[in-house]
């Protein structure tokens, strides 16, 4: 290894100009550290961007800690190059990485056009800049993420560099070939997790847990026994389906990086700790401690859509936008030198809707896709995204005109924010009253996550946000519930409202409570507007039941259902039967293969057989425990 | 484990009767030995048959050392014992074991009738007999495997303990799945290996080099990494193809039972000793030097046919007749208790031969089955039996009437047996003149160890030598050549002859001589039984080529062939086409899955494809480094 970063360093001063003093070149996760003497002879971006090119690899430059000018120094020379209207909340110095971190309300501003006050600031300071947002919500899960980071980071350099080791060591083996596993989520919906392998690379592609939360992927099978010998775990998005035993890889000896984008990582903190916090609340054993979530966390690595990064001595991740929640991504895997490339949808949205893009469907290159066939069956139609909202908007009104409360049960990450912004719109341009929009349960922190992330929704959105100055997350139709005496005081009002609350299938979370209280009054309304699993309390009342047990403080008691009870569909962030076919139709470049997963057995088959009748494209439907090979 | 021992020596006392004082119990191997003070008292074959059942563990009764008659006193009742036409060739006592070796012309004699005979040798020796059969023909390789074991039979007695012991160790996982992972020989022949998986064991079956004998199985995937987290190696035949590096594996780290029938075992180590040997006389690198195949020999656990064996914690093999050549087998896995039946056809033939009966059909339970397609293309049809031996004798007739000597290159195990048998019959019934038929290279120790094991021979050949006295390997018509000067007076010598010798394809051997000195005559024949691989100077001649380049010491010169070249199809050890279709057919019972292996791409996907359209079975033609989920 020794050898290796010499000679990496020696390419790194062929390739810089000959004023440019290297100091020091370091592996950190998949980037290359270049320690330079006089950062300000950097300060040419072409310059930078030849070496990454030259060396083919991911690169930040970072002064020789000697020539950093002083800190409060350096500050103000910051704040005189920043334009003011950056907004700086804070300016932190971390002496570690020779960075500095400025959290601001536009971060846009701090990095200058093309970069430019970025330069500028290494030039004149010596101090690498880093920006953050300064999230108009207040997330305490974002807070703490980077307090615990900053906690570690001796550690996390460790960490990064042992992976960095990792990812550049020799390629042994000459076979090329490709192959993946499947460790859940094959046939059946929840506990994602697939094996991709080559003969000098593992990858883990998601971890997740099934939907009773009990069954994990097959995680004993000698294919990745021992954990560690895996080199990198991707997860697309935040749902526990998809990460939610990631730290119990962390638990049985996995050290290596977890790659994800970096609004997967902050929601996916935030609903692990929510789903060991009801877990232990409802007495179930749980699958780790909190302590794993954090273990996890400290081996992160975040990269954002479009970017090309070696996570393996032949492997390259980029991640690509799905469509489906905020973060989430198709992980799209070059293998090789261009031997092969395959990419996973995770979940995906292949419509646009209000707070995201339509799923990417230009990539490079690409042999092979493994896609979610979540409504694959050949019925799995849904209405139009204007349809559902149109609905959505009759019954508010409705129930609003009769002087009713509108309950909507909904999970915390995905289809809240998009009602929320379906119904701050209608209020806004008055297709419905002005009435308080109450949010409650982990919705509000999950809303704040995204509002820190305003570059991950769609264009529409952002362009509302950053140039109409219209943040619809921040509105003022929005009322947080956050104490159990303000929802007393919501439900004991006799306004006309709506409520959005956790959990969406209504097993468990304030939801319970609001419709206890709610269900006897036919003037008001229930309405789901997500997907209701068979045995949940949410199934029940859909299909109609007219009285349905209810546990309060260990008694046991009926509640009457008397209030009107409507489902909308269409507003989920899967791609119904269409959008599956035509996303194949759409790709820009045709597969060889597509495996379809995450789906019911007979919609797997199902669409699977469409797409070879349909496209002429071989496809696969394996089961759990199967391999596949590509190549 | 000692509570575990403790445990079945308690359940072996109480399904004894009484008066039987049981001394110890220890695990030998797959069996369960059991030490006992006064073994006479189960001279009654059924007590030890409820034992047997009422453990379900195959059983070994021996006498407490304490309990044994002196050695020469013992020497002396046996002889009294058995008939004088057992013919006893020699007797040794294994005091390590408790038990004495008889070897005899006729061993069914010396074990009597029902086994009364051997009981009567326990009961009035105290020594547990076990009886070898004297060879007609003496078989060095035999008798280099039966001293080498005694050598070592100390360290063998602890491998089978600890063997005994993993096989009975408690089972883990709850989980109930089978899958099978293709390593080598997935649409290819060649480099057989697959590795048969449960929660709970690893079972490889199989481990051939491929034809050029460079390119091993995929033995460095996860899968079977570290190779003695395997539980047990599987062989069904002695062809390399299937067995040739088993070497390897205890070369890298494995250290458990090699499962094979007995003749299987003697013909694997001539075999491998062969190749290792031509492989380091031409100078390419050897995979394994000698002392691994002794290290494996050490570690085999020989199985008869028929003999249901416990060989992982949920995992029982039988081994049934292959028809293929001298004790190949298919490999019959019972899974679990009644959980899923596989078995793996190795190569076999539906079709009596002159040696061997047609492959078995008939199993207790069939699920699944991995079944070999050398001939599974739709136009592989091979003339039958019948007309290749007419057309044999005819060429033969046709090449003495003019004075003319026939050469016919055959590979040491399998055709050559064949085709002797072919001529010694055709001899003695004056359908040939009455000619020598000279045998070289390795044919004569493979027909040795033929003559070794006639149980494993056809019931026709059986009686022929057992009942008529006449065994035709020992025919006067068969002249061994067993030196360079002996080789050199065969060829001078003007008389007609036929000529049997290695290698079959000419690319090596002592019928290369032959033929260079043969092929310049017009009287003489050169006839191919067997498959001759393309770039083979034998697929040269086959394809009439007038002049083929050779090398003699060194120096480079040109045989002119005038010989006649003649091939005679119809002789294969494997099933064609038709054979393979009906074998399906025949199954005792009709397995749900069926899995194409040991063929060319197109022909296993040919054979795949019309088992499927003609018996509605699902069928899978996978690929190497693929896996397959059974249930
Ligand atoms: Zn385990
Ligand atoms: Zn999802
Ligand atoms: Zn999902
Ligand atoms: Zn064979
Ligand atoms: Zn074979």
């Amino acid at each position: 290894m020794m050898d290796k970063i010499k000679e990496i360093k020696q390419k790194v001063i062929e390739s810089l100009p000959k004023k440019v003093k290297v100091k020091d070149v370091e592996f950190e996760g998949p980037f290359l550290v270049v320690y330079v003497k006089n950062p300000q002879e950097l300060a040419n971006a072409d310059i930078v961007k030849k070496l990454a090119k030259d060396l083919r690899k991911r690169i930040i430059i970072r002064a020789d800690p000697k020539s950093l000018k002083p800190k409060e120094e350096a500050e103000k020379i910051i704040r005189q190059i920043v334009p003011e209207d950056a907004k700086i909340t804070s300016i932190f110095f971390d002496e570690e990485y020779c960075e500095v971190i400025i959290e601001a309300e536009k971060p846009g501003v701090v990095i200058g056009k093309g970069g430019s006050t970025f330069r500028k600031i290494l030039k004149e300071t010596g101090w690498s800049p880093r920006v953050v947002r300064t999230p108009p919500l207040k997330s305490k899960t974002i807070e703490s993420i980077r307090s615990y980071l900053l906690s570690v980071r001796e550690e996390r350099k460790e960490i990064l560099k042992r992976i960095g080791e990792s990812i550049n060591r020799p390629i042994l083996h000459a076979d090329k070939w490709v192959r993946v596993t499947f460790l859940g989520g094959a046939r059946e919906v929840g506990r994602s997790c697939y094996l991709l392998q080559t003969p000098n690379s593992k990858i883990l592609v998601e971890c997740g847990i099934n939907v009773s939360g009990n069954q994990p992927p097959y995680l004993y099978i000698p294919e990745i026994q021992p954990l560690d010998s895996i080199d990198a775990v991707v997860i697309t998005h935040a749902h526990l389906d998809h990460c939610g035993l990631v730290p119990v890889l962390f638990k049985y000896g996995y050290r290596g990086p977890v790659y994800l984008t970096p609004p997967t990582r902050d929601l996916m903190v935030l609903l692990q700790l929510d789903f060991i916090e009801v877990a232990s609340r409802e007495g179930t054993t749980i699958p780790y401690e909190s302590h794993w979530i954090r273990t996890a966390l400290k081996h992160c690595i975040t990269l954002d859509y479009g970017v090309v990064t070696d996570i393996a001595p032949d492997v390259r991740l980029t991640f690509y936008n799905a469509g489906h929640i905020l973060g989430s991504a198709i992980a799209h895997f070059h293998i090789g030198e261009g031997l092969y490339n395959i990419a996973f949808t995770g979940d995906f949205k292949f419509e646009r809707t209000r707070l995201f893009d339509k799923a990417e469907t230009n990539f490079p290159r690409l042999e092979a896709l493994i896609m979610e066939a979540t409504y694959g069956g050949s019925q799995d139609f849904q209405p139009s995204r204007k349809e559902a909202e149109e609905n959505l908007i009759r019954i508010v009104n409705e129930t609003i005109s009769k002087g009713g409360k509108v309950l909507i049960p909904a999970f915390a990450v995905g289809r809240s924010q998009e009602v929320m912004i379906v119904l701050e719109e209608a209020i806004r341009t008055k297709k419905i009253d002005e009435v308080p929009v109450y949010i409650d349960g982990m919705i509000y922190e999950a809303t704040a996550i995204h509002t820190a992330y305003p570059e991950y929704l769609n264009a529409h959105l952002r362009d509302l946000i950053f140039h109409q100055g219209i943040n619809p997350f921040i509105s003022e139709s929005f009322v947080r519930v956050d104490s159990p005496s303000k929802r007393q005081e919501v439900i004991d009002s006799s306004e006309p409202c709506v409520i959005i609350s956790t959990s969406g299938m209504l097993n468990g979370g304030p939801v319970m409570e609001y419709f206890r209280a709610l269900a006897g009054d036919e003037k008001n309304t229930i309405v789901f507007v997500g997907y209701q699993a068979e045995g949940t309390l949410g199934r029940r009342i859909q299909k109609g039941w007219k009285e349905v047990p209810f546990t309060v403080d260990g008694r046991r008691e009926v509640v009457k259902v008397n209030m009107r009870v409507e489902t909308v569909d269409g507003f989920s962030g899967h791609s119904d039967r269409r959008q599956l076919m035509n996303y194949v139709k759409a790709l820009s470049d045709k597969p060889e293969k597509i495996i379809t997963v995450h789906g019911e057995e007979s919609k797997c088959i199902d669409l699977a057989s469409s797409i070879y009748k349909t496209y002429k494209i071989e496809t696969r439907a394996p089961m759990n425990l199967e391999t596949i090979r590509f190549i």
